[in-house]
């Protein structure tokens, strides 16, 4: 069923100026989009008569699957969101280019599916040829990453309906001979949470990071200190692809559930199984940009891993005898960075020991 | 390979008050948008490795097609547009949510795919509830008649991105046992072109529409004379779902070629096969809406037949020794108005001899 980004594009209401600035301000709004989505779904309930293939009953999840003949396939859509502003005011698009096959991807990775076909849809005030050429750039580098086919889009010149560019696309993935899709409802007490690091905010928590820019009048143009790159860019870095290592990983048979961290942030856990506790006492700490963000919003902890990935973007969970191999095989394949970060207990939702923290729903 | 909507979308230069509005007059902008979509497929370019499924070679066709394992699926995603600006002005969403499955599994039916399951994606400024119920209530209408599931879907809150709500989708479909995608490549002189009725102007020309609308100071809640509907929902009435006569004429194994009329009207049939000519000398009468905007918009015949459907909203090409088993068909499947519009002969491009228009390119 469709899912929302509700930790990434919200609004923020204005808060009082010596309060720091949280997601949790647009209660009311959340609330809002919770309700109208509830809304839009009650109209599309209804049964579909057989012969159109079998969706499997996966609400809330990843990505959704439809048997069709003799394959499973996952379709999933996502969009860049307000990280399109920050490639405006850099008038650097590539990123986002790559950010819109990332997103999407990484989401049929996350039920254990192989990315096949992207579609891209992008609603534009005016086109420029030279924006076109980056974004081009961008979804071809991410293609090439993820092994997935464009087979086609949409280029809508929308003046009325858009500012600047919106950026979207739809990913289609498949699950080759003898793989079964993984949900996650394998999972018991005892399992092993392997992380592997994001690339950065990815592309959640634009807005608030816009905002925390603004009223700190900080500099994008000059670096964080030990960072040879400027702000703006370290925060345009794409979206990582985890493909490669979550591709091996299935291969080898070793996954019970897979998370790709985004909107809602470490919440996202709680889509995979919600009978069981992810306790997460082994994260890694706070560098760079994360540590950076942490300071300058002075969030509370609680709304710090909801609103960004915090340095790991995608969480794989393995029975306890296949640690050390599972981490090899992800190390082979692209995941240099492969670490174990928590595990599976008894109990429900979301659990950060070392930083107080608890997540009850998604 | 993306397509683009460049008759439907683009908005438009201001002309001299005294001569007619055409989408013409965008010429410019026109080159601007083919130029910034070539740009973008030159980054998409390259090689992916074997693996992930085999793209069928259909470039500029209605659906891209991958063959997954033992089945090949069709994938196609197109947006409402600026229709959406009607539905704001009349605060009626139903109908645009009902279009947002129609523009999309229409496109499956033109490569001969059955629609299986959707995703929609609305970004919107502000989520008002009652929008999403209507929207939700019209995508429901739209699934049912189409046989379509949704699985999925993206509810974006970016009030510094879209301008009210935008609302585009993708649509999966598959080849039942037995049947094969229909590309039009069999097509040979002789051929018959049959026709089904539009429901008014689908999702296509609403910028045209509106301007026109405006420049006349037309009250749109009066009807047309002879239309107990109101000009604002008859404006507004959904595309019409072409599955079921579809449907039925494929498990026929009748059709040759299909076509759904959509941006860029009648030229939609070049993207079948460059290689005849489509002579359309039995096109329906212009009445109702059609006539309306015809003698209202003073537009040449020749911009008239590219920029709105005039009437005829899906195509399809059967053998002549086909033609009356076909009608039968489609007038047992929901398409009793199925009738000749015109033939397939040698040369190339689209042909309206009775209206002296001829198109020599999509």
């Amino acid at each position: 069923m469709p899912s929302i980004a509700l930790g990434s594009e919200e609004t923020l209401a204005r808060p009082a100026p010596s309060s720091p600035v949280t997601y949790a301000q647009t209660g009311v709004r959340q609330d809002l989009v919770a309700l109208a989505l509830s809304k839009l779904l009650e109209g599309t309930k209804g049964r579909i008569p057989p012969g159109s293939g079998e969706p499997l009953k996966l609400p809330g999840h990843f990505a959704g699957i439809v048997r069709i003949g003799r394959e499973s396939v996952a379709l999933t859509t996502d969009n860049v969101g307000t990280k399109l502003l920050l490639a405006r005011t850099l008038d650097r698009w590539e990123e986002v280019g790559e950010d819109v096959v990332a997103v999407n991807v990484n989401d049929l990775s996350a039920v254990g599916a192989r990315p096949s076909a992207l579609v891209d849809y992008i609603a534009v005030q005016s086109p420029v040829p030279s924006v076109f050429e980056a974004l081009g750039r961008g979804i071809g580098r991410g293609l090439k990453e993820a092994c997935c086919h464009l087979v086609g889009g949409e280029t809508s010149v929308v003046p009325d309906l858009v500012k600047s560019l919106d950026l979207s696309g739809t990913a289609l993935g498949f699950f080759p001979k003898g793989r079964a899709p993984v949900t996650g409802e394998k999972l018991r007490p005892g399992d092993v949470l392997l992380g592997l690091s994001s690339s950065g905010f990815h592309a959640n928590g634009y807005t608030l990071l816009r905002r925390l820019i603004e009223e700190n009048a900080i500099d994008i143009t000059r670096p964080l200190p030990g960072d040879p790159m400027p702000l703006g860019e370290r925060l345009l870095a794409p979206t990582r692809i985890y493909t490669r290592p979550v591709e091996a990983l299935l291969a080898a048979r070793l996954p019970l559930a897979l998370a790709h961290i985004s909107g809602r942030g470490l919440r996202n856990l709680i889509r995979l199984n919600p009978k069981v506790q992810f306790t997460l006492d082994a994260l890694p700490p706070l560098e760079g940009i994360f540590r950076w963000v942490a300071d300058l919003s002075r969030l509370p902890t609680e709304e710090l891993y909801q609103t960004f990935n915090m340095g790991i973007g995608f969480v794989l969970a393995v029975r306890p005898n296949h640690v050390e191999r599972s981490l090899s095989v992800l190390r082979r394949s692209g995941g240099k960075d492969a670490r174990v970060i928590g595990r599976v207990e008894k109990g429900r939702g979301v659990y950060l020991p070392n930083e107080g923290v608890r997540y009850d729903s998604y």
